[in-house]
């Protein structure tokens, strides 16, 4: 069973992410629940994904290389900053092209059929809860199903401010409990799709 | 197995209305799907919600009454208006209440664990996805499952104009196949869950 | 020139309301930048206010009397506490009878024309921006200018904890500069549009 | 006085873009009230804009290009075409751009001081108020002012189907009345701030 963890920071690979920090003690808490889960972690920055409404914009899309990891995927995550009380533009990116590239699973249903999403999210301030909102809901209609309370997130005080890593965001009693009812609802979802997926019908296109 | 809709139109149930209208076609396509579903169809507007952060407000607060009946329920429906491109607000004092009750079924879980939930919303135009992007959050936050594309509408064009059942606007054709999945989905998923539940584990407080 | 405080807190007028400690710092810079500003402070618990889009909903409808005051209003602030990363539904049904009402001026305008507006919000987290997005956006859809930086609000960090005043939110550089900034602002224009209305021209009903 | 119109079709200039066509009835009604207007128009997809939330992000960075033209306009317009029920990518990297730029004018007010804004939005269906809301949200941060009603919409119902041009959209009239108000606004607005400017008094860093 694996696990996709796309990390939608502005940032490059080369440098500390607060919201993968954050990432970490999730996949941590899903990996003591099932020790077999299969991790992958993308720092989306790392790839050239042009904008568009389509499968493929040019030759040089990593597009596509994107979308076969989530078919891949049981389980996917998706992280974010926020930035004026939202998530940021990386994530709405992943969202269009999603959306755009109309991908179906080899039964004909959306792509994110009998996968399971959750979304985690940090930021100085403000705004986990508008990014969670946002990004749940285009995993939804793109076909992930949602299990119970699929976003975990850490902010601090209103205005500038220590980020996730520098203020010790995982010692936040509330960013601890709703990370670890995430991560088992998460598996137990996936677990259950593993013996019981969504059949195909009424939900493929005629 | 039952189904529960709560239809938040600000209308008393003695008045026609739209979103209702829009919630027998869905009801009727999960009754072909499985015919033994019972159905309950609550209009909200005829009983009295006061606004509060707590489980009940006063003694005539209407809510327990409606707790209970979502306690009883295997499929959540909520349906709504659009007023200014959102919910209307009904829709969010039933989010409010639900959060502020922050009731648990008999393991400990929150309230909407076990259950599946889906949205149906009708307007003149423009708002649909809004209001049910708002409100499958808060579902989701109360610990019900949103299956794949849990959401279907019907909006006109842009500005004033007829309403769902002057318009016919059952004869759109995406407003019929957003049914038709969400309707498929919900039953899916809650035969799914009536075999494999979300076992107790990760996601009841300690 | 008149300063009009719809304070939305869901508790009554003989509780203590956090939002409306920020008000008051918000006033208090007001009232220094011009001593001669009348100020009204409206508790809008205290008054009956039914569902509806319409004018009046029944004859103890108390919105007329509160629609009557904001068309005295030269600046108009509405407060809200955060449910759930939004708004109370308090500051919800506002702005539906708002919508719901038409109401124009006497030269035909919106009846938010040649007014200006803000928005304050305290919550113990994460929600004060989304809650003053949705506020603005109602507020400018019923005619009202929204001048630059027309939010301040105070949260915390993520998950239960103090609110404004247990936590002396007041000391937050970021809530003081931006509360001061929203009623700089706030005066600024409301003197300019006493000199300089708005022309009854293009934006009145043919 | 200058009118700049960013337009945040995901298509190049080399396209017909259905969010320019409601432009273009925009600007006219604009240039009939005020001839001496003049009018500038960026497709921004023609522009290379890396994500960032910085001045300039490298050396071929075309935002500080942009950044520069913002600063030169008094009204200041995007446009955006809908995806899910929001604005378009390009839109929100506009947005996160111009607050990563934290640009100030001469003053040291916002960038956006006493410039006036609106918004225009075409899609098939569904998502003109949301998509307006987020954009007037983030533009009133940068310190620019929101007259009356300033969006303007069209959208043909819930669904797949024609585009403006195609729909003859601007035969709504809901659509010519929303344009002709905020085009109205925008002019009535910059023409007072052209004689009344917001002082720089309690809106600059000290």
């Amino acid at each position: 069973m694996k696990v996709l963890f796309f990390n939608c920071s502005l940032k490059g690979g080369e440098e500390t992410s607060n919201t993968e920090a954050l990432y970490h003690k999730v996949a941590e808490i899903m990996r003591e629940k099932k020790p077999d889960l299969e991790f992958e972690n993308v720092r989306v920055a790392d790839y050239r994904i042009p904008l568009g409404i389509m499968d493929k914009v040019d030759d040089s899309d990593a597009w596509p290389v994107l979308l076969n990891k989530i078919q891949e995927a049981d389980i996917f995550l998706i992280g974010t900053p926020i930035w004026q009380g939202i998530r940021g533009t990386l994530a709405h990116i992943v969202g269009e092209r999603l959306y755009g590239s109309g991908a179906t699973n080899d039964k004909g249903q959306m792509i994110g059929y009998n996968k399971v999403a959750g979304v985690i999210v940090t930021g100085n301030e403000d705004g986990g809860k508008h990014a969670g909102r946002d990004i749940q809901f285009e995993l939804n209609q793109a076909g992930f199903t949602i299990p119970p309370s699929a976003l975990t997130y850490w902010v601090g005080d209103a205005g500038p401010g220590p980020s996730f890593i520098e203020a010790e965001g995982w010692s936040n009693e509330f960013t601890r409990s709703t990370s670890r009812e995430m991560a088992y609802n998460l598996v137990h979802l996936a677990n259950i799709f593993s013996h019981q997926p969504i059949p195909a019908e009424g939900n493929v296109s005629e």
